[in-house]
């Protein structure tokens, strides 16, 4: 037992096996694991710690069928056709990028269905390089929590294309603005380990295009 | 042993734990722990699962130095002014924020003397409001893991200040920018819970200013 549970709250097991989850249950997720996830994510830092975020809990159908229909037309006008014509991710062959576009395809017409999405907000309109930088990471401790308490998740932009439209049915007060939606809830695939590129590939020693290797 | 294996490693413990540590020592970090950070930041999520970042790992004293001196010059000349003339963050009280402002001035003169760094680039230069989602959720990966492996870190983004003469010294390609720097070393203190503000300060349910309240 005391095994079964490190294994499920391992760091680094659960750094490696948390993936987009895009297939979900449409069943209640009880609001203690998502106090929980809320809880992990706002432990992450934030410029000055100044902690300026804020986060929606949404459940409400209506609002997530209004805002689910701009996601879906965001992924059948603008997102879909353009990672249709796109090259797979790196590491990734074609049976696997068309899985994986027919999971996103799937989400964009079920992400109504996720029991519960989560909203992070940040006030200011200027875009700037960092602005993310108080937000995306709570939201990676997020998704972390949440594959640590078996629920699925995702972290999606792709709405935006709708920016205006969405950020009124979400009800956000002017100056502020939305940067993903979460959708969460018991997936329908299993968990399992990530693909990624070699390390070789992306990291580099000291000088841009010096391949890190270990000394 | 067992016992303190899970203790070190329990994502729901590393989490609650991860401090921006800002006083470092300057000993040395084997590569293989350098290794484990990168391995666990670039399992983290990125836009079409792209991989687009690149990571450079910088031990090397002469770059530290001269985007040191940079981030030295911004500290004192931008953030640490506005810094001191601002509020404590959200649930601080003064003690704590003039502690947390002494740290930060200590990085400021010190962040060079760090053994090692890891600088995450994107490439693009137009600012939009979601770029980091492609980038900041692997940084904040790496801070866990650092978390997990004993290592102090922090992400910090003030250097940016100087944004043209510190990406020239870190040899970047036209096109492609930082988004951070992770200054990592053996802390100086101890690693402890983080302090953050109630969720129901930050957390709504449903609707803009609709307190969450478990139902």
């Amino acid at each position: 037992m005391a095994d079964h549970i490190a294994t499920a709250t391992d760091l680094f097991e659960i750094v490696k096996t948390t993936r987009s989850m895009r297939r979900l249950k449409p069943d209640p997720v009880p609001d203690a694991l998502i106090r929980k996830l809320l809880e992990a994510g706002v432990c992450a830092p934030s410029g000055g710690n100044m902690q300026h975020w804020r986060f929606i809990v949404i459940q409400d159908e209506t609002i997530k069928q209004t805002v689910g229909a701009y996601y879906k037309r965001a992924w059948d006008e603008v997102v879909g056709p353009r990672y249709r014509a796109s090259e797979p991710a790196p590491g990734m062959d074609r049976d696997q990028f068309l899985r994986t576009l027919a999971a996103a395809e799937h989400l964009a017409a079920h992400i109504h269905e996720a029991p519960v999405w989560i909203v992070p907000c940040l006030q200011g309109g200027a875009p700037t390089r960092t602005a993310g930088a108080s937000i995306y990471p709570a939201l990676q401790n997020m998704l972390l929590a949440a594959r640590a308490l078996g629920l699925g998740a995702t972290l999606t932009t792709l709405y935006l294309s709708f920016e205006k439209e969405a950020e009124a049915a979400l009800g956000l007060p002017p100056d502020w603005h939305s940067y993903a939606i979460l959708p969460i809830g018991y997936p329908v695939g299993r968990f399992g380990p990530v693909r990624r590129v070699a390390l070789a590939d992306v990291v580099f020693r000291d000088r841009w295009g010096q391949a890190y290797r270990d000394q």
